[in-house]
């Protein structure tokens, strides 16, 4: 499986991915999921794959090398806009799927994968999109400012409970370990270590990106205390008592 | 979907079960998922059921009118042990599933279901299981005391980190109750009213069982209490900070 998160702050947007790949429990490897490109001070794009490697590392190449075509070739850093460049990742992946299927439902499935893919460009406010097998995709928005892919359920309680629009990148790095770190103590092919990407709000440019291991003190910390903090939390509620007879 | 989760304590065992039955979003309905048994002085057992509701029906009734055949006919109320309760379970949700079936891999899965049954016959201690669609069966065990149908991704995080096996039965209540909030919370095929059944080690009798719906003072309470309690415990983990570049 895979885990990922972008999320969408006042103050720009945040992205986590880990990097475990598996082809069955006895296959495990690590590769990363978390791509960016900087166009300094027109535009800064951050994309980040689920679903089957040989898939998502085909778009990411085909993406790559529409860039290094030339500047007259249409590629995600000469799209005119956000939208522009979701639909040209979606129609990468459509294509990469197709070109793979024999024919079947359950082939096709194999070679299925998911992108999310924001950023801004100048003239536009920073946004943010989750891109579908078929290549269409859908918008973040205030309703729904994050997008997760992969081994979602395990991770979302303590995001829906504690994201708030207003809070800081440090706030929401706290946040995404602590989501992340509930996702691989539930589930093996989630793992370690975490890339993550910062965009800060017109800024155009490479915010901090960061990869996180289990040598890290600041997961290690969160990882541990959050058990307590929950046990804490617990005892914090009231006690039940059975209702009289 | 379902939620139930059943938890072997020192003290005896726990099960709860939510009432939600679906078939789509728009065709939901409620319906008794747990049921018990009582041979006063001799025996108890309670089945939690999850899956296809033609199904889990159909195993209950059967189970009932084996029951009312008389003494000599064999029964789960004069099963020798709980491994025997178990063994006639899953036959009677095998045989129900394979007499639905009329061939081809996905029809055999709509009929699915599964049954978590414990109880405790005197002579042995108290004792748990988790039955398959195939008929076979596991047991709880020290290092796994609790069973999980349906929705169980959600509620496992808590039950991980605050079960101990020495907790009071008012303990384990308000555990559950947190632990089926945070699944009625994310999963809307998971609902309101919940089936609440207490057995007491060595009593072989009816503990206590309730019904607990939305009216219920404790659980919006703890439903409230919870959300506030998680912002609590994420807010008293320290901080990150970006490292020095």
């Amino acid at each position: 499986m895979t885990y990922c998160v972008g999320m969408s702050l006042d103050r720009g947007l945040v992205f986590m991915a880990d990097t475990r790949t598996s082809a069955g429990v006895d296959n495990v490897s690590t590769y990363r999921k978390l791509f960016s490109w900087e166009v300094p001070g027109e535009r800064f794009l951050t994309m980040m794959t689920a679903g089957n490697l040989a898939t998502t590392q085909s778009v990411i190449s085909i993406i790559d090398e529409q860039i290094h075509a030339g500047d007259d070739s249409p590629s995600i850093v000469n799209a005119p806009s956000m939208f522009r460049v979701a639909d040209r990742v979606g129609q990468t992946l459509r294509k990469t799927i197709r070109a793979h299927e024999t024919g079947g439902e359950q082939e096709a499935q194999a070679f299925n994968a998911s992108v999310v893919v924001g950023g801004q460009i100048r003239g536009e406010a920073p946004r943010m999109f989750m891109v579908y097998p078929e290549g269409n995709f859908v918008e973040s928005a205030l309703d729904t400012p994050f997008f997760q892919l992969g081994e979602t359920k395990y991770g979302k309680p303590i995001l829906v409970r504690a994201y708030t629009p207003e809070m800081s990148f440090e706030d929401a790095v706290k946040l995404l370990i602590v989501s992340f770190d509930s996702t691989i103590k539930s589930n093996l092919s989630v793992g370690l270590p975490l890339d993550l990407q910062i965009y800060a709000k017109d800024s155009f440019r490479n915010g901090r990106s960061l990869r996180i291991d289990d040598s890290d003190a600041y997961y290690r910390t969160i990882s541990d205390g959050w058990s307590q903090a929950i046990q804490l939390a617990f005892d914090s509620l009231p006690d039940f008592t059975f209702p009289e007879v």
